[in-house]
């Protein structure tokens, strides 16, 4: 951590600070530049969480050196993290797909949906029961309902199904239901949510928040792992821009720069990030040669009928032919399918 | 409802559209433009909100006309909305100040400030004992112990208070001792959450998301008022932009936005807008002078002491200092405080 | 200015780096921390940029402590500026309002606009005779026959006249017929054309980019600086969010930041911001409220027909009332108008 | 284009908006709906570009149902265009890799670079003779010398060459000495400089904006290609947007989405966007596969010693090593190299 004063400090705040950082425990170095003086603090920060060193008067600004995320980074933990989710691994050298319709709409949507992504080579089946809609007029999903054919899809087709989860009732619901969590992206910083689902232990697929920096993603991450959890797979799905002629923008440096910063898998939802059909498959290719470890891809048996995000889904044509054309981009990154 | 066609559009594309929205017993205006042709949807469209129109294959894209949100609208509530705190008015032709600290961090501190604050004229105690901190590692508040001071405090100085609540755990713990609960800006679209304090029926501010439009907030104001709940006050708080001079960006824009928009009343968060302790007063000026409600200003006994926010929190003296600074610009905006 | 070296670094890239920068004459500072080693740069920072700090293969950042503009800054020049504009002040205790057309569409227009705005109280007539235009077939301006009627208007006011320039050949002929030059938005990073325009000695008015931050913005200040013109005037227009409900969201902060880092006057485009005449009050006060030198308010004789940006332009009636409006909010920040 | 009343709309404004419409020679559409009236225009916009429609009192908005860019309009001109620079054709099936150092800094280091590039396999040498740069003090660029040094360069190794220009002074020079003019991202706008390198009919690379949309970027297209120049190359360089751990965010998705618009080339500047190097090899892999028509990759003889971003520039061996790894993905894409 660095102390950067106001040109001109007073020796005086410059001492109080210092003295301050010696009685907690740490050492201060001081540089006394040409404008500024700039004091270096060794040490243990946590010792000085309580202090509000910005509030002295003369502290023009502290800057951290170090990120405030542990276990989540990939400086104390060099290794890539696989993740189990049913009999599927994600991360290391799997490349993994997720598929199925944004929100669960009947037992026989899902489970022909099921079907269908499971022969085209999907590994994770996807659906929502719990919807997070702008409108409270809009459709808010079947809920324990949905669970229950999540489950039966499973049943049926033994492919692993995730879903997301808003609350406290729609975990302990979706626990005896499904193999994985997901937290979308408007709770990515609804803390409660995540220690829930760190207490949990299931494994957690944690989507960026619109306007969420990567560093603020990874303390989310963080929240999981300090319950005790370590099955976090992270999933960029566009942020929040000026652009519109995509919903939103796929930040695919976010995987480059999560490959350099974690340990933990990334994936990519170009479904969401763009809201454009025709746009899906280019951007599943991009995520592939970034390094993402899968994808999360929108299918509908109907996109025309679907009651939320039709406009992005593919046909179960449309997603075979997509995972027939990502098989050699997918080899040549060195991956397994 | 707007749609427009693609470019070259088969007339059999546009005639099966035309039946669907005629099936849902709904109106179709067919203009075909030299370019593209439109259709205009004319009836109730809550009838339409099954159908994916912008699915359809050759619909290039759906304009909304009206907005989404009903109760929120002024359109159908022409009257400002006055939202009653204990006996305290927000709207109309009042004008109230929330001040005390970011953090509740022990009895003293706070009814320290609930006195120093009352006697400079605020009108309602904030505090968080529920604290959403980017890294899990940071001081997350005193819960349920820091309900019981916010209860003292108000026993002591007769001042309304108002809480942050972030679980339904923290909302029922809440209820017995708050006359406000606080939505903050992370869950701004937690919309399990606003459905929980809606069906409270207790006065509710609701903290503009980081990155969320207008529409979109006002949507989450819909929420709340959906359960039955018509006390809402909006709270702008500052946006996520690439400036970095300032924490966040004030969109001083919304306050007249949602003046034309909505009969909710607004109140403006100048400290954690900007984060620094020397804008606080021109920016205040600036709520004022735009129309606000409300101000609601940090404040701590010792600022360079506090456990979150400290750069930005008054200390008593400068507190006294802005409101008597202030007093004149309400005045001249025809205000009562 | 610091330099972070990335965890584990070897001694021998230290002293590399170290070495270097004693080599250019300066001090190097070095503090070893738990995870990292920092390195404070102390001296004359202008004798390292030639080097390429950053990309020394172990270091991490480069953290600058002093601002890169001298010339715009407050900390070498404590007195704010105040420029002439004929014989019109702005900045100290000035409140400048300029007014007029985006665009100068006919002498009649111009003459017309210019005695209205007289009346009402503005003081520098703006208009604009070289449009840059998103579209290249939306109207371009009548570039010199539009400096022309600004000459005329002048004349037969009296009032100041500012139009914006585009390119050399613009300056050229600008410089005839108005007293004070604009950069736009657009240009605002143009720096050949700052720095021609800095040339000319004539006051300039600077707005801030789309997507420009304020250090960004203050450099571009500096460009016309140290061409030896010290005559700049900023002008906050609005920058680029997420948010449409507003053409632009006008950062008010802005004000008070740049009152803090900088001794030259602002003012506040309100027209431009919002895009939309029903705001221009509201977010007037709202600048005057947050200590702007002046205003820039759009005025057409006939909005409806204007050949540039009408929907955001007053009727002289309305323009009329704002003055006077604005005039106690002016008077009660002690200026004079 | 449509017409979107405010709710409440008077038939009389609605008729008067008719009239208008009509005496211009296009057609009205009206739709009465439950809350609003619409009003469908059908004909020749262009007509229309003089009446401000959005100014007339009961409009509530103008939604444009055709782009305003026609010339780089894929609507109009289905067939990709192949943009000749030298010998080197882009777009098509062709994909072409520009290399060379940000700022050139001497003759013997442009044409080390462009020997040492051409060996690995690039086709055009970029160069920065003129340099925009955010402070005065930075290093502005060697100007009509560095100029100089790329014709050598060009003559020594055959390798088309492309540079900045930032004044019409810049081109005049540029024309006599480089095979192709570049538009920088902060002059994207600068209409005047649009018009000008439109008229040397020159092949120009136009940069994006930092905060431009991408229908921004076509009608900057539009631009030039109304000079009569159709040699347009589009080059996605990176947006501006909260996130810092990226200097820009790559906007992948401006790829699929130009394919889809227009038909002009688009190539991906990895450099630009991200500044960091070791982003640049998956940021290049993720182009390709989204369909770019080529790369602009900043290679330097000695990263750590140059004059302007060094931290992104790659070495020639990493160059070398690049340009390697890419070739298999060139080949998935059905590119030719």
């Amino acid at each position: 951590m660095i102390i950067v004063m106001k040109p001109g400090a007073k020796q005086d705040s410059i001492l109080k600070i210092k003295e301050l950082i010696e009685a907690n425990g740490l050492d201060a170095h001081i540089s006394d530049g040409k404008e500024v003086t700039i004091i270096g603090v060794v040490g243990d920060k946590t010792k000085l969480q309580n202090q509000n060193l910005e509030s002295f008067d003369e502290v023009d600004k502290i800057v951290a050196v170090t990120e405030s995320y542990k276990l989540s980074n990939k400086k104390f933990h060099p290794e890539p993290t696989v993740v189990k989710v049913g009999n599927v691994e994600i991360g290391g050298d799997n490349f993994v797909t997720f598929s199925g319709p944004c929100a669960v709409e009947s037992e026989e949507q899902l489970i022909t949906t099921a079907h269908a992504i499971k022969k085209a080579g999907a590994h994770i089946l996807r659906g929502g029961a719990f919807k997070p809609r702008t409108s409270p007029y809009s459709f808010q999903g079947l809920e324990e309902e949905g669970l229950k054919f999540m489950k039966k899809a499973k049943e049926e087709t033994g492919l692993p199904v995730v879903c997301e989860v808003t609350s406290l009732t729609a975990i302990e619901a979706a626990v005896k239901c499904v193999d994985m969590l997901q937290i979308g992206a408007r709770n990515m910083q609804n803390f409660y949510l995540l220690k829930e689902v760190g207490k949990t232990g299931l494994p957690v697929l944690l989507k960026r928040g619109l306007s969420a920096t990567i560093d603020e993603w990874l303390n989310a991450a963080e929240y999981i792992l300090a319950e005790g959890n370590p099955n976090v797979v992270l999933c960029e799905r566009g942020i929040r821009t000026f652009e519109t002629a995509t919903r939103n923008t796929l930040d695919i440096s976010a995987v480059p720069v999560i490959k350099e910063k974690s340990h933990l898998p990334i994936i990519v939802d170009p479904s969401h990030a763009s809201g454009v059909r025709a746009y899906v498959n280019p951007l599943s290719r991009s995520a592939i040669a970034a390094g993402a470890d899968g994808l999360m891809i929108e299918t509908h048996p109907d996109p025309s009928s679907a009651l939320s995000d039709g406009p992005q889904s593919l046909t179960f044509e449309q997603f075979e032919q997509l995972t027939e054309d990502l098989k050699p981009f997918i080899h040549l990154m060195g991956k397994k399918i």
